[in-house]
């Protein structure tokens, strides 16, 4: 098994324009887009549905008025929006469709469209994404850490050496290497890690360490969230 | 200081488009092209001119016939070309102008065309560029490593975080953390890191073993490369 890593919007753009018909990929956007994407289908969400713009969340919960609506704008909620985007919001959607607005982690399980496989992953079921590469094996993997804005995010490296660490693999290039070593060097200390990153840093700003805690949780759930073809997440 | 680091050619792509007039960039590209010019300044080269390809290396021997021309394609040696690109081979340039021929090295260099100070660094001068940045003290410093074709570079992410561990920077982004990571899980054995990247492993079954070991040495030399308005590096 080949497992290669990305790790910056620039090269997520690239990724459309890439072979991927025999690749699965494993998308990372650990604070927090498929942290909760993760903890919804571990508590019976039917399906995600990850979107770009609140627009776009209206527009598809017009033709799934059921479906649980969960996002935010600089912090604040949205008029008309059930939750917000707390990972915990998301235990509340058991048995219902989700459709929740998120910028890098939509764009990110998007580029990989064209994959044989797209899985979400995030520290809170990265054994159980192990377990099921180890088991599918493909031949080659890419692990995508969706980043923020136009930067590579550490918490979404530190994640892909976790799950490197737990696979197997027989080749890999140099931004999986890397990954290892971030893995090494926190020595499976995840919380310090998510601390420290900036996007944990601006969480506890804002006065949301508690979701910063609530993702830095290894392998909490088993569920291997796996996108279809109609861009849904459900659990596989 | 804030220290900021660019890992990808995909992100370097983007540096034209920023606004470095108040910033130093950083430039490693470790195997070997920045070696090589760190290498030339410090046996006395008056100047390096890097170049993208053969012809305009060809033209600018046309105007400074005196120079010393060194390239390869392929590993195989080029008709009228003096040397090839080891960075042994630059001990020759004592006195002389060297143009060679390097692709990431070369479009790393020029993509910080619009910064105030540019400086090629290498793990050779390492120590020296640290003690430039702290004495000059700019307020922010770009780290970018060239990479290998389209992906981030090992070796470079390893040089990234060795210059960053040598400063004292009060911010930094991910990518920053990310190389401080690597070169904390390296422990300091820069040799071994660079036997492992993808172009250590290539340049070792081409039989170049010894690029790999005369590369991995920190700080060798003290001189400090600096880009000129021309594209020429100069001692500082």
């Amino acid at each position: 098994m080949t497992v290669d890593t990305v790790l910056t919007p620039a090269e997520i753009d690239l990724l459309p324009r890439t072979d991927l018909s025999r690749t699965t990929c494993v998308v990372f956007d650990v604070l927090r887009a498929t942290s909760s994407i993760v903890t919804a289908l571990a508590h019976g969400a039917r399906s995600v549905h990850p979107v770009l713009t609140i627009e776009e969340a209206l527009a598809l919960r017009e033709r799934m008025p059921d479906a649980l609506l969960g996002g935010e704008r600089g912090g604040d909620p949205i008029p008309g929006f059930d939750v917000g985007t707390s990972p915990a919001e998301y235990v509340a959607a058991a048995g219902r469709r989700v459709i929740t607005t998120t910028t890098n982690g939509t764009v990110a399980l998007r580029a990989c469209a064209g994959a044989a496989r797209v899985l979400a992953a995030a520290l809170l079921n990265v054994d159980a994404v192990a377990s099921d590469l180890r088991r599918s094996a493909p031949q080659h993997v890419v692990i995508v850490g969706a980043g923020t804005f136009r930067e590579a995010a550490l918490e979404d490296v530190l994640a892909a050496g976790v799950l490197l660490h737990a696979l197997d693999a027989d080749a890999m290039n140099d931004a999986s290497r890397a990954a290892l070593a971030v893995h090494a060097a926190t020595g499976g200390d995840l919380m310090s890690a998510l601390r420290q990153s900036r996007n944990g840093r601006a969480l506890a700003a804002q006065g949301r360490g508690d979701d910063v805690a609530w993702c830095a949780r290894r392998s909490v759930w088993d569920v291997v969230p796996t996108m279809g073809a109609d861009g849904a997440i459900r659990s596989r």
